[in-house]
């Protein structure tokens, strides 16, 4: 008879002695002692189990995994977990929040995998910000995960540390806060294009904000083929011929904005077909009243989008938002459990442009019957999305030469 | 309504498709796709638990957190979680296997972990073995848990690390081969004597092995104020005259030994009162019967104790093994559930040598009315074991003023 345990988050509906007053607040309650477990898959009620499981038993699997180490993938649960990375500067809108702060939204990102991918996820907010620090910290965690998911760092730190990651590491590594959200874009325009009868190839894009959300939607785009497109930050369009630009944006000027604009977003804004917002800034109305007929408004800031969908729809023909509370909410939960549980289940050693394309097209197909000018992306909880995605990424990695099995 | 997710871990009783030949053996069977699930304890089955859950409600509780850091233990599972740490150089009797093939081990540690004490914990298995890496990488983890058990690194290095860590940490630190063993073989050995009616420190105890076991042991005896204890390694009696001796051997030989033994583990043994063996050596019968009258024989090395408990009882008072097939099992997992339970239940910032002392008393007292030679120690699944040691260690972090609630 093993001891009976007592949970406190889970055995009483009663505040516990001691809550705080904070708790009358629901959100405050519902988060008292965090929103995770680790629970065992396996049985440890009696010495048998015990000894299968642990002592003696478990040596023979070690020894198994010292002398082929692929088993690893196997008898442990590496190829299902994955490390949520974050040092805590760039949460949510609160920014350079620290480690501890930013925890509760690890911990919500790891209940969203969990719920959404059957993906285990494990948060670990680093008291660290220096890249190389970050880059070497995640390499030595490595041999425990499957997978590891960035998340919350700032720009342009963001980019490098995915980089390095990705040269030294053969799993997937993924900065969800450029890619997932990119991917979930691309997938909406997709069908905003299919909807009104045009193509990506015909369209002019214009993405206000540079960060990391911003860098990855003009990358896919242009890997997507759209006809062009320009990002803006504080100072207006980015273009090479701008001295204050950082590495990233100087890259980024290099294969965007062919049409050479160099003013501010409400100059780039006046004939576009597509409005971007991943600022948290404003578009007066008269910049979207410039746009071209039948125009893309996605005002994605939150919780202000950029412009607001009343205003937008008096112009354009396809409003999204980041919020649930309006039709077409862009929201990352719609790719990251699908995209890791597809390089998960065929072991990728990476997630590749192809792997994030196909998980777009997948994610728009899905709705593909049903498409209205409310309804170019599915609902987060659209029980058709993590299946697709899952399936078109696996087979996309394989298509890639990256899974391993 | 979610999507739902297929759990190949749990909703069969067949092996997967392509599952290995070595499944028809039960310990491999078990193992696979790991022991180990990360679950939510809240729901998130609509868009309003997702608003509770996840954004925008969460920000107010990063913000909180933000403003008052104290904050974290109430609202994330930092306190209720442990990051089992190795570096998979000492693991189990198999040695410096890597860190992937110690994976199962840690996972099994995680779910003793849950099973005995309630305790989350998440296995860490390290790409790194220098000491200032596992120290820098620990410490950059910290923000995410509530406790550190160091698991299965080779002495001497362990004691370096866990010092440093203890140093640099406000959390609780324990490095689990030395303290968790040393707790048990106390309380052991503190129901021996009450049984045969000696105290501590009419006793001489002679302990072969000077590792991680074999120098934490001594310590606490010293500690706990046994007569005399004198640590064996391959060459014989550590003692002060030994010029081979490293930094913690030195220092061991400083406080050890009072008797000024100098030969071999035989010669030791000669009247001896206690054997305590965390070797994996052999010692001849013949050594055991010149111990003392009504001697004590903890010969705890697994699989093959250093001199099997048959021979062990023909002069023996008490025998102990490490092995669940015989009586007296010293099982660390009496000891370290508990200890971390109770720590984390007060936020302890350390655990001190005052908690480990008051865990072995309470595991001691556990049997106290029903103490016979086969029955000095519990039984691992004995339920009353966890709470008593929980509760001892939680009160004696608030006398040693280390708890923090």
């Amino acid at each position: 008879m093993a001891a009976e345990i007592v949970n406190p988050r889970t055995d009483t509906d009663q505040p516990p002695a001691g809550a705080l007053a904070l708790d009358i607040d629901p959100v405050f309650a519902l988060h008292r002692g965090g929103k995770l477990e680790v629970a065992a898959t396996v049985p440890l009620l009696d010495a048998a189990d015990l000894s299968l499981a642990y002592t003696p038993g478990v040596a023979d699997v070690c020894t198994a995994i010292a002398n082929k180490p692929e088993l690893v993938h196997e008898y442990t649960w590496k190829s299902q977990v994955v490390a949520v990375v974050t040092d805590g500067t760039a949460v949510l809108g609160l920014g350079d929040i620290g480690p501890e702060a930013s925890l509760p939204v690890m911990e919500g990102k790891a209940i969203l995998f969990k719920q959404f991918g059957g993906v285990d996820a494990v948060p670990l907010a680093l008291a660290c910000t220096d890249v190389d620090e970050i880059v070497e910290t995640v390499v030595r965690l490595a041999p425990s995960f499957g997978g590891v998911n960035l998340e919350d760092i700032s720009a342009p730190r963001c980019f490098e540390i995915e980089e390095r990651l990705k040269e030294r590491l053969d799993i997937p590594v993924f900065h969800d806060d450029q890619h997932g959200t990119a991917v979930v874009t691309l997938a909406a325009l997709r069908n905003a294009c299919t909807l009104t009868g045009r193509t990506l190839g015909a369209l002019r894009a214009v993405i206000s904000g540079a960060g990391a959300a911003g860098v990855a939607i003009a990358k896919i785009l242009v890997e997507a083929g759209i006809g062009d497109v320009a990002v803006t930050d504080r100072r207006g369009v980015v273009h090479a011929g701008r001295e204050d630009l950082n590495p990233v944006k100087r890259h980024l000027a290099s294969y965007t904005n062919s049409a050479g604009l160099t003013g501010s977003l409400e100059e780039a804004l006046a004939g576009a077909d597509v409005f971007i917002g991943v600022s948290g800034g404003t578009v007066a109305e008269h910049a979207v009243a410039a746009m071209a007929e039948g125009a893309f408004v996605f005002a994605m800031a939150n919780p202000t989008p950029e412009v607001h969908p009343d205003v937008a729809h008096k112009y354009a023909a396809v409003v999204a938002t980041g919020r649930s509370d309006f039709p077409n909410q862009i929201n990352n939960v719609l790719a990251f459990p699908g995209i890791f549980a597809g390089a998960l289940q065929v072991r990728a050693s990476a997630i590749t442009e192809g792997m994030k394309l196909a998980a777009a097209e997948a994610l728009a197909a899905v709705v593909a019957d049903e498409l209205s000018p409310e309804c170019v992306i599915p609902s987060p909880f659209d029980p058709r999305v993590a299946p697709a995605v899952t399936a078109a990424v696996a087979a996309a990695a394989r298509a890639d030469g990256v899974a391993r099995v």
